[in-house]
């Protein structure tokens, strides 16, 4: 159901062929060939719709959904309409991301090199990429194939980015090596100089910023996001990062695989983070923190100190998530005694 | 007074002309034929300059001024220097913006489209568009009448603009139904994926997000400030919001009309605003909230519960701002005690 | 050791002429004639690179390092490796930028303008200067001499910047004045709109906004970062400025010399701030303030008052930082009890 001006459906597809695409149970074999023409939410869904429901808070628009199919918990199944074909799956919204991905799968791009890009002569361009109007690579950049690079993207000498990479309007790349299907979104900005000098009242001096920006596999970078280059060591994202809109990691910080940093994060220089650490949006970091694997920072969490693997912490300064809820606890306790 | 590098003057304007484009009262009718050619501050204003009190703070300058004329509240009136004609509006700034706008007209843009903008055969520009260098205008695009699309900004296929608008240099616009009358600041970026993805130790998935950015009439969006589209429902701008530099819409976020979003506001997916909401800058929103028609968020503040309509609410996490002083003025005492 | 697919290493230098250049005394006199050829970090460098010590944190490297010299304090002296030469300096990071400075200067641009870049016929270009692919340059706008304008960067018209200027790729300017040796990183966005309407319930109304954006000598402005300009006053950057990424700066904002303002900082409309304030990443300024010279606000601190010369603060609303420092103790000690 989404717009055809911006989205274009594949499919149809049984729900047989949705269960085995999304690994789930089919609750009603004989309906294994239903066709569905199309993924919508609870509330909008028809007949040749299917949907899903992930949150319990839904749970009424799921008994009351008029979808052909819908993906659900085997634990709430009952709670479907009669007669409803449900696909049964222990990570339903897991489930349905395969499904939609079925139904609006990433184009591959064309080959195709705008006239008015300025590809360097020393530079590689892998098979099967799309460059867009405007954009610009520098000398001995290499592009693996099938990247997307879109219009009046700059991406400088030297620089690597791997196969399936797709690079957003108006980014800019530089100093930079980047791994396989590596999403950057517009606008964000990647190796440029980290915040280095010598402070000093005769006027700051610029510390020269000769390090990299080292992206790994399954990256995404959001748009007007900030990653800045080593200054000597390199600044280092891990495999299968998300990181969202206007965040800020400063040169030498390190993140592990599967790190999530949701949107206008800062991250001071040289704090070095696990795997799959979580920080909620605005959180803050000092520099040269450790923060563990599994580390959860609260969104506007300000971090002063490092974080043991998996500890959960909040406020500013942050304290451990059970801290942070008493001291607001206590706090909002006294104020009101005194009315 | 404005640097003539930058600015054109219009005018002059008779002291009639200005009350009446203002809706202002003259205090001496009689001076009504006096000539204004500029608008300036009170303190650097002169004899043809006319100038404007809105805040009691700088009552000494208006009593000191050399303006040829001030608008100034009826109220106020008196404190003025002997002889100065006076235009008196019950909102002096307001009718202070209707007399700088006479000055400085946006001036209408003049048909021209850059040899070098790349617009896509299908695509309908209105009449009196001014297209900049390296714009890239994408396939079945529609730009309405007396639009300015700066150089280097990248609007993809489908994209809606109304008449009026403005897109500033090197913004990014995709799959968005803009209004009328439309200021899109430089950089901004509209629609691109939200932050959607099932996540998983095995890797996060991405979900494919279907929506679209809906932007009412007469909104600014300000510079660098990212709009991402919606999952499947879409992100929704009501008509007249005000939108400042660096700030995060996620998607599916709805405001309703009137909404002033201060400068570095985050705002997670899904939350729902009402009309004439106020955040003030670098306030966060978590996700899925309700925020009520004119409530207010202090600067900073942390919001993760709804908001009732008219509330004023600080601090993190966000309490009734009552609330939120005394709990600072307790801190603070306990803290003092402590020495 | 810099990756040489993006840095060139200049050099070699011996080490008087190293001393020479960052002004240090050599411990070993007779080591003068003794060649370098590159820097490196402590732990990773060999008989040809030269290293620093700067952070005490890090002595047992020093200690232990393989580097043919380090840069270190005298009193840190005693704790290098026996027989490895110093260049004894009382600021060791100041003298390594020097020396790093040396092995890798900025290489003045080479006069080149590219054939798609845009420059208005009245514009004004300064001998040596070097103007990239897609760069779109305004009517009687002046760069200075040997100026490096990056790649789709867009300039307003009458736009004045300095000589020795970068602007990075992607970057807009207009309606500014620009001093010497000024580096605006790719994506900054100078001299919009700044953030003023008259409100109301009938709609919010623009108020032209008509100063400039005035930037001194010397002056670092991050990635993705907006100054706006001003209302009628202008916007003032002071000489020698440090500006982080995505920092937001309102119109008619005054910076003394020498601020260092961390990323994410929002800075209110008509601050003041005197010289070498040093504002911590995330900070906020409400507007009006007058924050006095040497003042330092710490990471996330919500500023809401003035702020003395000298004088530090933390927390939100910000209060002096002993305080600040006692009040989250109080609170941590309240909650503990509360177990």
């Amino acid at each position: 159901m989404a717009d055809s001006r911006f989205f274009t459906v594949a499919g149809p597809f049984t729900l047989a062929q949705l269960a085995e695409i999304c690994g789930a149970e089919l609750s009603q074999p004989q309906q294994s060939g239903q066709v569905v023409i199309d993924v919508a939410a609870l509330e909008i869904a028809g007949a040749d719709h299917i949907s899903f429901l992930d949150n319990r808070k839904y749970i009424n628009a799921f008994t009351a959904t008029k979808a052909g199919a819908v993906i659900v918990h085997p634990d709430l199944a009952e709670r479907g309409p009669a007669g409803t074909p449900l696909l049964l799956s222990k990570d339903p919204y897991r489930a349905y991301a395969m499904v939609a991905q079925a139904f609006y799968p990433q184009p591959a791009p064309s080959a195709w090199v705008s006239p008015t890009a300025h590809v360097d002569s020393s530079a590689k361009i892998g098979a099967n990429c799309w460059i867009g109007h405007g954009v610009v690579i520098g000398a001995r950049a290499e592009i693996g194939d099938n990247c997307r690079i879109e219009a009046n993207v700059v991406i400088g000498d030297g620089v690597v980015i791997g196969p399936g990479g797709t690079i957003g309007a108006n980014a800019t790349v530089q100093c930079a090596i980047i791994g396989a299907k590596v999403n950057i979104y517009p606008g964000a900005r990647i190796g440029q100089d980290g915040f280095g000098f010598a402070m000093g009242i005769q006027g700051h001096l610029k510390v020269p910023q000769l390090g990299r920006v080292i992206i790994g596999n399954g990256v995404e970078i959001g748009a007007n996001t900030t990653i800045d280059r080593g200054a000597g060591p390199d600044t280092v994202i891990g495999d299968g990062c998300w990181i969202d809109n206007l965040v800020q990691i400063g040169h030498n910080v390190q993140l592990g695989r599967g790190c999530v940093i949701v949107a206008q994060v800062g991250i001071s220089g040289s704090c070095q983070f696990g795997d799959f650490v979580a920080a909620g949006g605005q959180a803050g970091f000092a520099g040269h923190l450790k923060i563990g694997s599994g580390a959860k920072v609260a969104a506007q969490g300000g971090v002063i100190r490092d974080i043991a693997p998996g500890e959960t912490v909040g406020g500013t300064p942050a304290v451990p998530r059970i801290e942070w809820l008493r001291q607001s606890a206590v706090l909002s306790k006294l104020a009101r005694n005194k009315r």
